[in-house]
């Protein structure tokens, strides 16, 4: 048993996001490359910059909180990722492969929307402002990225439909 | 190369869901199995019959379409749930396991939002207007769904908090 209070929860959960953003920071590259939308491209690339940004919020964190950022796996990213890997090999470069690459991005966004918002909340209950702040600045960045995405799909989707009907 | 159109990623993604519903149809008795609050076993439970109804729902779906529900594992999920059995095992019964039960079980409810977001906007653009509402329906109920969990967390995270300071 290794967590038995809600500031070990909230370092447990900083480190699955530590771990999960690192993943990222690997795939988006490679779904930046696969995809065809000079759009999408510019969208996974400069999302690629602001994860790195919150990889460093988070090593800040864990400066403030004096523990280290090691240690624990995120095992939910790894098959949110595996289900891009999986449409690249099942779907040819163009718009239908945009549009799913869009659809497997928004589940990770979405894992990350739920993760920072439980561990902003523990961090609020246990009165560490700076931290609630940095970790607020990723979740709306994590939000804007999503909505982007969405923005992105609506174009994206029209012309796949057009591509490949 | 499987998939060659949007109405072939629908199928593709509708089958995933489908393998998403039924892995979480599984898992949600344990999760109910382990917590403690009540009104958090209940929400468990409540959400289980409308987990059921959502396989129904695809199922439906898959009928209009008049193509098979089957041949395809939703690799996003198991990572998701393996977060939650992984939680059980790091905290005893408890506020603190309860906390982190909200936590996993609101991964797990967007995941299915971003996932039926995308492909209510693969149904609407195709036109097939049925499978839009039932999508919508299930669509709503997650995200009830996860304002549920917001809303018991609110209750039980300040009582994790008195219970293991």
């Amino acid at each position: 048993m290794g967590v038995e209070n809600m500031e070990e929860l909230m370092l447990d959960e900083l480190k699955d996001l530590y771990s999960a953003e690192k993943q990222i920071v690997k795939a988006l590259p490679k779904m930046a490359k696969a995809c065809e939308s000079e759009e999408l491209k510019q969208a996974f690339q400069s999302h690629l910059e602001e994860t790195k940004g919150h990889v460093e919020r988070l090593d800040q964190i864990f400066e403030v909180l004096g523990k280290g950022s090691r240690g624990k796996t995120c095992h939910g990213m790894p098959g949110l990722l595996a289900e891009g890997s999986e449409m690249l090999e099942e779907i040819e470069k163009g718009g239908v492969r945009d549009a799913a690459l869009i659809s497997a991005a928004q589940r990770v966004e979405h894992y990350e929307i739920a993760a920072y918002g439980s561990v902003r909340e523990y961090a609020k209950l246990l009165g560490k402002k700076q931290i609630v702040s940095l970790l607020e600045e990723t979740l709306e960045e994590e939000k804007a990225a999503d909505e982007k995405l969405t923005s992105i799909s609506q174009q994206v989707n029209p012309q796949a439909l057009e591509q490949a009907a």
